[in-house]
């Protein structure tokens, strides 16, 4: 993109920077500590759920439908978190397993279960020459870690408006057995907020992987975490697999983490039957239940996904505000300029931020110089590598509205001042 | 052991089975629904736990020293967690990782990541052409079920009065680097209630491994579950490893679950500085952060292994009647006959029974018969095979004295049937 800084002449160019630096200089001197790093719930959401802690006492029923919660037993979870869960993937409860903190460990479980016994019954993935795993870039940080760690090959694939670019995710995994998987977050995806269109769903559940042992892994992380009502509506994915008669394909998970206490819920991961079973007869050397006391506090305060709807809906009057603030800041600091653009979600945790070609570490680096802490440029690319150096990761929700605009401003500044540079380096 | 039975005459020992035979008849026309087979405990131990429940509430303070348990972080566990974990299993609270429910998973994740990773950056065991582990037995069979689900080999050496046999045990480990690990239950190990003698204890310590990436698991899951006082004392392996001059050697767990509610408490690890950061670089992949809340209730309710030693002695309690029951049954039924003999431990959540060769298999399923469930016969052996078929696993906590005592009798009976017709056999 051309923005305002490549129109300029070089002396104007060299006192916009001046001008800049100036800033830089006075800002420096306020000794800022700001954080817009962290996909952390803030403060005021967290104490949302509060009222859920008086949910059970010394005398509560601890049971749940024929299911002691206070002993041993039910290894996949209560009936009330079962039914939850099925809500909330969509999918039989049957087919939905439920453990505690949190669905990411889960994802390393599953992941590792094919790793060390292989999916349903083929080679595990430790004794294939190369297995290879999707990665929808800007995502995850994290997903990228968990195959990384087994020395699975991450493959960037490019994210567009609307999820993956199809055409390439199905040239590659149609025609190469050595793609595994896939990491997908496919509602308010992190970090772009992108929902996947109905078309992009459908094109996944009728893929037909060259692997027998090819999976989706489907992190719905964000299911009910709309800002605004109407918020985007994601495809059932188990209800396209069935239309297009495909089956075992995907593995789904989510969990309470951002909806009650981080870390202090439930997870859970849904799958077809077939593809349950085979998980949980690792689970079943793995694991002895769940922490069902949990559970049965959640499912107390929050029995269906109404309920739970009603609850996100108070989280978003905290989030929406911030949200709000990101955008306004942005387009008054960079609007005009034309040097970066940025997402809008309508729900998620994120915004995803582009910069000039070269300019994300820079202005990373630079924020952190002045007191501003964003995640590492290039943390949402397969080993850390962003090919153009351009994609930041704005975290809003944690820091107070007042923290959040002061860090802000900042950030409009080193991108500004960044941008600017490279304009200045681009002349000579 | 030559039995009462094996004194009879031919014609004495018709007619003694024939009235066991009747008595058998009797009994299953009670259609009886008893339970010995669950290493669990009982409602009244669980009903000890309830008031933890009143101690976090819509308006606790969340905090536990610099940690905001609400909130993500702390991935090692809330300070206060750690602390009584470094108390529990002798070492420093910095060497601790604490988990949720429950410590089986925390065994499986640390074989998991010596399969997929190597101990201390050795060749990961999976890339090893043959691993095997030591397993006591009988020991717990879901010990040993982590490690076939790998496919790696488990050796079954002999358990003594002391812990296991210490000579082979050297034997196998300092000779063997296939050999790369041993699953122990040091203290009123399960079954059999033994518990290692300070002699055993100073000799594993003293173990110069054949293999680098060979560890001890040290599953100390009855610390603190005494029956009776003073209770068996175990050494404390970390101690005894300073003092041998060893180091890197153990991977130490522990757990609320019987102290506590089943699975929903906490999970404690322990291992060397060098272990312990080496475990982390894994955990950190796999795991977000525990469920904090749940250690935070806990660890208000129960602040320190004093706090912890006088719930167990309530525990005590209701525990001790029932191993008395079992101790005074067994005595009064089989103790003249002399065909088989039982453990009397102190602590711990069973009573290790031994009947003549090649009757364990037999007993476990008459007793089925006649409605009484025990453990399966063969289940405190790798692989399921007990190679003379004597042992039996009776696990008296969970059943009501009253349904004990008749389960008891059941056995009783079985045994004595199933030892009669072995010595009228042993005739022909």
């Amino acid at each position: 993109m051309a923005s305002a800084y490549d129109n300029m002449d070089i002396q104007q160019l060299e006192y916009e920077i001046s001008t800049l630096e100036d800033e830089v200089a006075r800002l420096k001197a306020q000794n800022l500590s700001l954080d817009m790093a962290r996909g952390k719930p803030s403060p005021e959401q967290v104490d949302l759920s509060r009222p859920m802690l008086d949910g059970l006492t010394s005398v509560s029923d601890l049971t749940d439908g024929d299911v002691d919660v206070a002993n041993y037993g039910a290894p996949d979870g209560t009936p009330s978190a079962r039914k939850l869960g099925g809500e909330l993937l969509g999918v039989d409860p049957a087919q939905v397993t439920v453990s505690g903190s949190s669905s990411l460990s889960l994802m390393y479980d599953v992941v590792c279960h094919a790793w060390t016994h292989g999916v349903m019954g083929e080679t595990p993935w430790s004794k294939q020459e190369k297995v290879r795993f999707l990665c929808p870039s800007p995502g995850y940080d994290r997903h990228f870690a968990i195959t990384e760690h087994l020395g699975i090959d991450n493959v960037a694939i490019e994210m567009g408006d609307d999820g993956p670019d199809m055409d390439e995710l199905c040239r590659l995994v149609e025609g190469d057995a050595t793609v595994k998987g896939i990491w997908c977050v496919p509602k308010y995806a992190n970090p772009t907020g992108v929902t996947y269109s109905d078309e992009v769903v459908r094109r996944l559940a009728a893929l037909k992987p060259a692997a027998p042992d090819f999976r989706i892994f489907w992190d719905n992380a964000y299911a009910i975490h709309d800002l605004e009502q109407p918020g985007d509506v994601l495809l059932n994915i188990f209800d396209a697999i069935a239309e297009a008669g495909s089956d075992n394909l995907v593995y789904a998970f989510a969990s309470t983490s951002k909806v009650t206490f981080p870390g202090s819920g439930m997870a859970f991961v849904a799958a077809s039957a077939a593809d349950m079973a085979d998980l949980r007869a690792t689970f079943a050397i793995q694991r002895v239940c769940p922490d069902k006391l949990t559970q049965l506090m959640h499912t107390r305060y929050l029995a269906d996904l109404t309920a739970m709807r009603g609850h996100m809906a108070r989280h978003a009057q905290v989030v929406r505000p911030r949200f709000e603030l990101v955008e306004r800041k942005l387009k008054a600091g960079l609007g005009d300029i034309g040097c970066a653009r940025w997402t809008h979600p309508k729900g998620g945790y994120f915004v995803s931020f582009d910069g000039p070609e070269g300019s994300a570490k820079a202005i990373v680096s630079l924020a952190a110089e002045l007191g501003v802490k964003m995640t590492g440029a290039g943390a949402t690319w397969p080993y850390g590598k962003d090919p153009r150096d351009t994609n930041i990761r704005i975290a809003p929700t944690y820091p107070s509205l007042e923290e959040l605009g002061a860090a802000l401003d900042v950030f409009v500044v080193c991108v500004k001042l960044v941008s600017a540079r490279l304009a200045l380096a681009a002349r000579s």
